[in-house]
């Protein structure tokens, strides 16, 4: 791998690590996995997360392809979040990293018993 | 998956996403993995990151098994830093990572030219 092509890889990792990394993406869309939710019961699905993140969570993973809003209308207006069919791209990300993570764990585990 | 389970599932992403995320892990890794490089060598090949800085993130990848420290005796003593063989088993995840980051960064180009 030359020094350029190392480049495009590093940015191309760290693009991935930036949108689904911080702490509170990956809970979002597992809270979204079962179910569209309305705004509050993400909020009590994900726990310990203020409205003012998670709506600025949510329009992050709106803008990155991840939740659709969708409106009904009526009074009051019901509005819930749902996951896209490009979020699917997601879990082969998603699966890779929770084995590497499991495994990593075990790892640290061994040595320190060691 | 149970709820259990996608904690579980969540907890090992984080675990992972910890561990190689952050600004510079992966741009350390990445340095040395053509050759072993001394402490200043790796600094310059990281490029903007202060000697602290740069003494904690070795200590965390020594702690996680990623790189090792090997001394040279001698006056002045030589110490150089290398990747374990345990560092390869980041590959699959970086290489998912990677591929995933680009076909990504194109997603969002599409959407935004639509």
């Amino acid at each position: 791998m030359d020094h350029q092509e190392c480049h495009q890889h590093l940015n191309a990792i760290e693009d991935a690590v930036y949108v689904i990394g911080g702490k509170w993406k990956l809970r979002i869309i597992l809270s979204l996995q079962q179910q569209a939710l309305r705004f509050n019961e993400i909020q009590r699905e994900v726990g310990g997360i203020s409205a003012k993140v998670l709506s600025n969570e949510l329009k992050d993973l709106e803008e990155n392809g991840f939740v659709k809003r969708r409106e009904y209308p009526g009074f009051p207006m019901k509005v819930v979040y749902e996951l896209t069919d490009y979020s699917n791209s997601l879990k082969s990300v998603m699966i890779e990293l929770s084995q590497w993570g499991r495994s990593h764990k075990e790892f640290i585990k061994r040595n320190h018993q060691a």
